[in-house]
């Protein structure tokens, strides 16, 4: 969190950065609807109208936190690692950079896999999020095209499995806990790509310790 | 749902199976918390005194509803495929069994998924999910030992993001949908176990379409 400012008054105060991340922790701790800008004002130790003067309504702090999180995801498809090359090495790059949004971003995204649709914002946030996806299908399609991607499984279905292990990260990751999240990237790389099951054929050394 | 019986008085009635389908549905929809059982009874076209003579409160709907789903859970566990052979079939058998059990108690499971642990029933209920996590987490790591997964992943991570995956599968499946629930058990382990790149090593015909 950005470090409190002094406001023209002389006493602390947040910038606009600041009022978004406590805003966007209320909202996933209390839900959208049930957090006010009372609530929010009492939080801060603000007065509403301090808050008014950086969002001119609620529904603009939920479209710049959607934005933070749909901006960051959209960012990994303009990569050009998931641009150029060989198309599975393209979807790598995208799942790889989904991981490493949801875990910089994480409340951000977070509060956007929550989104349900009830409002405007909501339903142009979903909008945004449809578009990643059927981007992602587009990639598995090219790359079961290009050879290198299984092709006996629905393209639709693989979407939705690789975003629901993905996804599912938001419910147990916290920057502060033991995982690293380069390495988390790479776990879920090795699961959809390479699977876990150690093919026969590659076990050939013994396994001493079972001596 | 079953057929409303008649009741003694000659009305159509519910049956305490068909009054906890409706329940659930309502605690889906609207939330546990926000949902009375004047709600329900009024969702029914019951008397609450007609749902009290099937449930003495609201939480006995909740954990019969989560029983349900745990039940389902911890019966896959028990299931020969899951006991004995090698223990990446085992594995596997319980990942099959647990996406069955998802789809075919879809409602009980999407429930159990969104408790968190604010009763004493809630948080029984987390328990036991617990528990059924760490039997997983166990043949993981029986599993590495066997050599038959790779063994370069933390099982904790392992277990989560295959739960992810599989969870994440109440988000879109629909029982009425074009997915067949066993095949989409198949395809959830095809990706898991065996990964979705095709290896060079295995692509040895020319694609002749890229002529």
């Amino acid at each position: 969190m950005s470090e409190p400012a002094l406001t023209k008054r002389g006493r602390p105060g947040y910038d606009q950065r600041a009022i978004l991340e406590v805003a966007v922790a209320a909202f996933n701790e209390f839900g959208y609807d049930a957090t006010s800008m009372g609530v929010l004002a009492t939080r801060l130790g603000l007065s509403k109208s301090a808050i008014y003067h950086h969002f001119s309504s609620k529904e603009e702090l939920l479209e710049q936190a959607l934005d933070e999180a749909l901006d960051g995801l959209e960012g990994v498809l303009l990569e050009q690692s998931a641009q150029v090359g060989p198309v599975i090495d393209r979807l790598a790059a995208v799942l790889r950079g989904a991981v490493e949004v949801l875990t910089s971003r994480l409340p951000y995204v977070t509060l956007l896999l929550r989104v349900r649709g009830n409002t405007d914002v909501e339903r142009a946030a979903l909008a945004r999020r449809r578009a990643f996806d059927r981007s992602v299908s587009a990639l598995v399609v090219e790359a079961r095209d290009e050879g290198s991607l299984r092709g006996d499984i629905d393209p639709r279905i693989v979407t939705r499995l690789l975003f629901g292990m993905v996804n599912s990260i938001v419910e147990w990751y916290r920057p502060e806990g033991p995982e690293d999240a380069g390495q988390l990237a790479s776990d879920v790389l090795a699961v959809a790509l390479d699977g876990l099951r150690v093919s026969t054929r590659s076990t050939g050394l013994d396994r001493l310790d079972h001596r």
